[in-house]
């Protein structure tokens, strides 16, 4: 019999608190996309019922990437023609450039993400492209996805720090987001990649910008700093947290770059504080646990492991 | 190549936090107590030697509860006998009861704690007493010692949730710790034995004591709270933080009670915030990547795999 079972303590709220978070759901996409062994269309597809069925209102269906690059979801066409899409819920998938959108928009999407990067390096490994570059990329997907009245969210990666280039200068993080909501996201994503931030770092950052209304965060748990990340996050106001049933997956072209936030961590800590999410913990962790089955090793997240281990 | 040797993130500090904490290094006696194959002493003592070298000034060495409770510290004596005692640097160790204090103060010890908890059930449990019972049973413990000249710290164990009562009444942790404050203790360790708390509950248990000077917090990170509940803990002015080098340990008596807070993670968090704490955290890693190699088994701590792995 594990806590939760006999009660966990009453909800305490912390000052300065959103009453209500979106928690966007990454785990089918970035938390699939590293595995080396191809998971059946019909797995993905029960997993994003489930998810959708835990509650969850934003699940990051697939990507739209070559499959050259991200082999494991080469079935994007596929997933989504097989999707049952729930009322209420958002299946965004990401596209990596016109290319991208246009299979996308051909598959019936009506919710895409540009990923994009905050430093030089990490823009030319990653997108084969200077950090000016990227934007002229960038540009033609965000215009023709808002023309055929699609949201778009842009990922900014490495905002806080980059293995190759060390600290990442907040102006620039800052002049990259800006650039792409100036472009017409209507939402940014700031991604702490390889793990690094810690909770002043967060708060500043968020200060960079002209509010935090279009802000979501993501952040990466290699160095167990997520969680406290994401509660500064709040504090800031900020009312979208990404997050990865289980804790799946991590990012292929960043070293260091291993174990997104658990979405299970997230929620306990949530139900804890009184704010308001709308996912069901045991349900997300049965889904968590039965992945963790299909994929062949234990789920990462400290919640599944400390309730279905 | 990881993050930490192209620079960290620059540090910025949070509002409200302490300039220096101390952080109350646990691994060789909670860290180690569970271990089933007995770690040699002078495995033990090198462990404390480096974790000296790398800057911690408080580490609790050891155990004189009953051999047959704690057999991998049965060597009580013969460690202190081996430690060479580093200027600046306090060796407190556990005392179950009056026998243990004897054994504890001919072995020359000047710092103690006492164990006890928050809950009849634990209390029944673990010290099989009633709630009320541990109070007599500590008292000349606490009154010998003090007369003696030691210190003494006062563990409070399941102070936010129990895994038999569930939700812990905050009123019964404070009333617990305040009886134990008058009884002589010098600090409290309120402890989350079953690492259930969230961030609101902590602020709401410490200001339920008068004021935090002689507070620490004690966080287990079985629901990967353990970070977020101690930079709540640091904003309601608590300055003594309990970890163990490379996460090891738990509480055996109680279920989920695995993984004690891990010391190079909050070293982690406290480095960008630049909260001082003089510990170094390559040369803690480096101790705790040596200890698990000892122990045949991965560190838990998400930074010592980062950086070690």
């Amino acid at each position: 019999m594990g806590a939760r079972e006999v009660g966990l303590p009453d909800t305490v709220g912390a000052d300065g608190l959103p009453d209500r978070v979106t928690i966007w759901e990454v785990g089918p996409r970035d938390g699939l996309q590293n595995e080396s062994e191809v998971v059946p269309v019909g797995t993905k597809l029960e997993f994003l019922d489930r998810l959708a069925d835990a509650g969850g209102t934003v699940l990051e269906a697939t990507s739209f990437v070559h499959p050259k690059w991200v082999p494991q979801l080469a079935d994007a066409e596929e997933l989504l023609a097989g999707l049952v899409k729930r009322p209420g819920v958002s299946y965004p998938v990401l596209v990596p450039n016109e290319r991208g959108l246009e299979r996308a928009l051909r598959a019936g999407v009506d919710h895409v993400a540009i990923f994009a990067s905050a430093t030089e390096t990490f823009a030319r490994r990653n997108l084969n492209r200077s950090l000016d570059e990227q934007f002229a990329m960038f540009e033609p997907v965000v215009s023709r996805a808002r023309a055929e009245g699609l949201a778009v969210r842009g990922y900014v990666s490495m905002c806080f720090g980059d293995p190759w280039e060390g600290a990442v200068p907040r102006e620039q993080v800052v002049g990259v987001g800006k650039r792409l909501l100036d472009m017409g996201c209507d939402q940014l994503s700031l991604g702490d990649t390889i793990g690094v931030a810690t909770p002043g770092q967060v708060t500043a950052l968020l200060a960079g910008f002209d509010g935090v209304d279009r802000l979501a965060v993501h952040f990466h748990d290699t160095y167990g700093q997520a969680l406290a990340n994401t509660l500064a996050a709040m504090r800031s106001g900020v009312r979208t947290i990404d997050s990865s049933a289980g804790g799946l997956g991590g990012c292929p072209y960043a070293e260091s770059a291993t174990g997104n936030l658990a979405t299970e961590d997230l929620v306990w800590m949530l139900d804890g504080l009184g704010v308001e999410h709308g996912v069901d913990l045991d349900k997300l962790a049965d889904t968590s646990a039965w992945m963790a089955e299909r994929l062949g090793r234990p789920s990462p997240s400290r919640v599944v492991r400390a309730l279905r281990g």
